[in-house]
C-alpha cells in the first residue's frame, strides 16, 4: 500500500510528519509519499540518516494554514500539499492520503479532486472516540455539515457501518443515534425523523444514545449532524484536558504529594493512554471517492505513523468499494445487502 | 425567604430531601416547606429529632417518577408534589420552589401554574458548569427546547444575563454562543442568525465559544438550542464520570499502588470536588414566572441544602423582576437597560 502524507500539515510538521513517515515505512513496511516543500522535507530527512526504501518526496510549493478559509485556500493554492496529495490519490499514484492539517481544506480538496462516491449526498468527517470497554465508537458527522436532513443522517449511518465493518472488522456494527432521550419520540424534528429512517433501514439500529453514554460503547457507529457532533466531540476533548490539568494541579499542590505521585506514575500513564487521541489513527472522510484520513492537528511522530498505518489498512480493507456498493445497490433498487446481511 | 421543596423528588428522596431541608433551615435560616406524602415525610422527620423552627410539611398524595411523560403526568396527577409545590409558589405561599425530580414535569407544571413571564417566547432550563478558573458558566437551553429559532436564543441570552447579574452578582455578564468555529460565519444557519442578533443587541456579547472551551470560563452565559446544550452538558458529565472511574481502576490495578494512593487521598478529594455538580446549587428554569430550581437527580442532603439556599438567594436577588423588566421594556420599545447599562 502506498500512502501519500501531507508533510506540511499539523502543529509539529514537518518534524513529526517526516519522523512518522519513517516509522511507518521501517516498522510497518508501508510505502510513504511525503508531499510538501522539497527543500524543507529534504532537510528533515537528511537529519534523520539514510532514506529507507519506500519513502519518497513529491514537491508541493505551497501550504494551507490551519486558520485559512478551506474552500478559498484550496482554489487559490493549486500547489498546496493537500491539493497535490489528493491529485496523487486521484491519479492512482497513491492508495490513501493522510493529513494532520486543515480538515476543512482536506474536505474541499477531496471534493474537488475525487468528488463524492456515486449516490452520496453529503460526505462526512468521522471521528473515533475511545470508550470504557477499551473499544471505539465511530461518530459522524463531526463537522462537515452543520445543517443536515434526516436522509443525510441515514447515509452517515450506512457509510459509518461500512467503515467499521471493513476497516475495523466489526461484524454487523451497532448503529446509534445521538439524541436527548431514549424514546423514539424524543429530540429535535431532525432526530425524530432520522430515528424513523434508521428503524426502517436494514442497518443494525440500536436506538438513541444520550450524551452521558457517549463513552460507554453502546454503539459502534454514532450518527448525528455535524453541528452537534462537533460540539459533543470537542466538549469531550476539552473536559479530558481540563480534568488532566486539574489533576496535575491537585497532585503538585503540596511538596509531600510528590513522592507518592512519583510512585503512581505508571498508573497515571496507563490512564492517560486510554484517552490519547494518537492511539486511534485519525478521522476518515467518508463519502469522498478515495481513502482520506485526517490526523489530529497535535499529532506527534507516533500519531502520524498510526494514521498512515490506519490509512493503509483502510485502503486494503475494501471499505471504499463497500461504500460505493451500498449506494450503487440503492440506486438500482436492490437492498444494500453488502453492509448488513452477509454475516 | 420561604422555599418549597419537592420532598419526593430525586434518587435519594425522601431521606436526602428531608435531611437537606433541615440543614437549610438550621444552618442558613431558610424557611422550608416540604411538599410530599405527609406520612412518609413525617416519618423521616421524626427519625431526625425535634423539628426546627421554619420547617413545615404540605401534603401531596402523589409523586411523578423520573421516567414518566412530563406533560401527561402533570395533567393526570393534580396532587403530585411538583404540582402542589408550584401551586404554593403561584399563590405566594412560597418564594421559590426546588425539585430534584423529573425536570420535564417541573417545566410542564411551572408553565401550567405560573405561565411564562410576559414577552418570553420559550422558557429554558439553564445549567451551571464548573470552569477551570474556579468559576461557573450558565449554559442554556439544556433541554427544554429541542428545536429553536434565533429569536429564542437571543431571549435565552437576555434571561441568562439577568440571572447571572442578579442571582450570582456578575457585573455585565459576558454572553457567548456555543458554535463550531470562531468566526461569525461559522456554524449552522441557526447559529449564524443568532450571532447576528446577539451582536446587534445591547448584551455584552463576546462571540462564539467552541466545545473544547466549554470549561474554560470564556463566557458567563453560554447560549445554545436545547438539543445541542443537552448533549454538550451530558457529554461533559459522562466524560467526567468515565475518567473518574478509569482513574480509580488504574490506581487500584496493582497492590503496591495502594499506599501512595492513600497518601494522595486529600488531593483526589480536592480534584473531585472541583467537578462536583452538588457544589453548584441546581439549574434554574428561566422564563417561567416564578423562581424554580432543579437540583441534580443524584443530589444528597448537602446538594439539596445548597439548592434550597441558591433558590432563596435567587428569589431575594430580584432576578425574576429583572427578567420581567427586560421583556416589558422590549414590548414598550425602550432599550432593555435594566440588564446591561446600569453598571
Amino acid at each position: 500500500m502506498r500512502v501519500a502524507l501531507d508533510a506540511m500539515g499539523g502543529d509539529h510538521a514537518p518534524a513529526a510528519t517526516v519522523a512518522g513517515a519513517l516509522v511507518a515505512a521501517r516498522r510497518h513496511g508501508i510505502e510513504v509519499v511525503l508531499v510538501g516543500r522539497e527543500d524543507v522535507v529534504g532537510a528533515e530527512l537528511a537529519r534523520r540518516g539514510p532514506l529507507p526504501a519506500g519513502v519518497r518526496v513529491v514537491n508541493a510549493s505551497e501550504t494551507i494554514a490551519m486558520a485559512e478559509h478551506p474552500a478559498q485556500a484550496v482554489r487559490a493554492k493549486r500547489d498546496a500539499s493537500i491539493v497535490v496529495g489528493m491529485g496523487l490519490l486521484k491519479r492512482g499514484e497513491a492508495d490513501a492520503f493522510v493529513s494532520a492539517g486543515n480538515t476543512g481544506a482536506a474536505m474541499a480538496a477531496a471534493l474537488l479532486a475525487l468528488g463524492r462516491s456515486r449516490g452520496v449526498e453529503r460526505p462526512a468527517i468521522a471521528g473515533l472516540l475511545p470508550t470504557v470497554s477499551g473499544g471505539v465508537t465511530l461518530a459522524l458527522d463531526i463537522g462537515a455539515n452543520a445543517d443536515c436532513r434526516a436522509s443525510h443522517l441515514l447515509q452517515f449511518a450506512q457509510m459509518g457501518a461500512a467503515y467499521m465493518e471493513h476497516a475495523l472488522h466489526v461484524a454487523r456494527p451497532r448503529v446509534g443515534l445521538l439524541n436527548i432521550g431514549a424514546e423514539p419520540t424524543k429530540g429535535s424534528a431532525l432526530a425524530q425523523e432520522a430515528y424513523a429512517l434508521l428503524s426502517a433501514s436494514p442497518l443494525n439500529f440500536v436506538g438513541n444514545v444520550e450524551g452521558q453514554d457517549l463513552t460507554r460503547g453502546l454503539a459502534d457507529v454514532l450518527v448525528t449532524d455535524g453541528f452537534t457532533g462537533n460540539i459533543a466531540l470537542k466538549t469531550g476533548e476539552g473536559v479530558v484536558e481540563t480534568l488532566t490539568r486539574e489533576l496535575r494541579a491537585a497532585l503538585t499542590s503540596r511538596w509531600y504529594y510528590r513522592p507518592p505521585a512519583f510512585l503512581l506514575k505508571p498508573a497515571f500513564r496507563a490512564f492517560r493512554k486510554r484517552f490519547d487521541y494518537s492511539e486511534y489513527g485519525g478521522a476518515p472522510l467518508l463519502g469522498v471517492d478515495g481513502v482520506v484520513l485526517i490526523a489530529h492537528g497535535r499529532s506527534d511522530a507516533g500519531a502520524i505513523a498510526a494514521s498512515v498505518r490506519a490509512a493503509a489498512e483502510a485502503a486494503r480493507s475494501g471499505m471504499l468499494e463497500a461504500i460505493r456498493d451500498v449506494f450503487a445497490a440503492e440506486a438500482s433498487g436492490r437492498p444494500a445487502s453488502g453492509i448488513t446481511t452477509h454475516h
